[in-house]
């Protein structure tokens, strides 16, 4: 009863992260049905991104040049090399206007249940550029959720175990928050943390 | 900083059902690190979809041929039109092998909150169908939720006032469960309609 094609759409669809059989089938209707121009249009942003997008030689993030627009900049601080999990964090951080080193994008996170090891986040490509002679201190700037944190442990042990310093964003309470309202592991790592 | 290419795959995956900013760059960023392959092979599949499935003439079903293979079947029972909301619907109900009759799916149901109305369901093509001097009842099997509900109501009134016998799928007690665990909307349902 069911076609082939959009069997096909269907199980296409599930290479998407976090859709599953169910999900997959709703959004093949919602497609065929009230958006063939938006899957047409979606056909050619994944051509397009697949074919043109490619890594930046240094930083690993996403970039259609051999080096990307940040790590081609000579006026960024080459001894400051800050880790992140995503260019979408890396942008956070850009935002803040307040760090001019470079960057080093994972391009993912440790995590063992979805089968992301090592490997994947590219730890050894992260030694190698965290060793050029110039880089002095590596900031761990992964998410501080526990696959972050445990992310930038491992990440932390190897660096050290090269000679460098390794610092980690401050944890603390939130700019702007009221104590009453803050979670309590966060005012404990405040304490901690106290200058 | 971001790249136009990477942006524009965030935002066509936006025109996914329940894919919002946060999602459509996880997905992004998923594709291109970790399964280009996948990426590609979904838009083959897109385009597949969108050139190849049209609708059944006569049930509105996903179709490649003017008539869906039900549809053309002369063996079933034409006095029967049977209201599902999805082809995945259809399906379940024909597994059950309890039905002859023939089907019209709505593809959709009433849902004003998403902004589907009367015209996203097919009402009048539904109204024209089930007018055709043949077809004697109606049953109403949309989904027996809040929306599936509201949907079968406004069908029912409409198709009732064409001079139609519409049925709706008995509510009841689930065929092996025990009454200590059956929520109670559906016990009281089961008093009402008792036999």
């Amino acid at each position: 009863m069911a076609d082939p094609a959009l069997d096909g759409l269907v199980e296409a669809l599930r290479c998407l992260p976090g859709v599953g059989q169910k999900s997959a089938q709703r959004m093949a209707y919602h497609l065929l049905q009230h958006d063939r121009a938006g899957a047409l249009k979606l056909a050619r942003a994944l051509d397009g991104a697949v074919n043109e997008i490619g890594h930046c030689a240094r930083c690993h993030t996403f970039s259609r040049a051999e080096l990307c627009d940040l790590c081609a900049d000579s006026t960024r601080d080459a001894r400051l090399l800050c880790v992140v999990e995503t260019p979408a964090d890396q942008a956070a951080l850009e935002r803040t206007g307040s760090y001019k080193g470079q960057y080093f994008v994972l391009l993912g996170r440790l995590s063992p249940l979805d089968g992301l090891g090592a490997r994947d986040i590219g730890l050894s490509a992260l030694l190698t550029r965290a060793s050029d002679g110039v880089v002095e201190e590596v900031i761990l700037a992964t998410n501080f959720n526990a696959e972050g944190e445990a992310t930038a442990h491992v990440l932390g042990e190897q660096l050290k175990a090269r000679g460098l310093k390794v610092t980690r964003l401050a944890r603390g309470v939130p700019v702007g928050s009221e104590l009453e309202y803050v979670d309590l592991g966060t005012i404990a790592h405040a304490f901690m943390d106290r200058r």
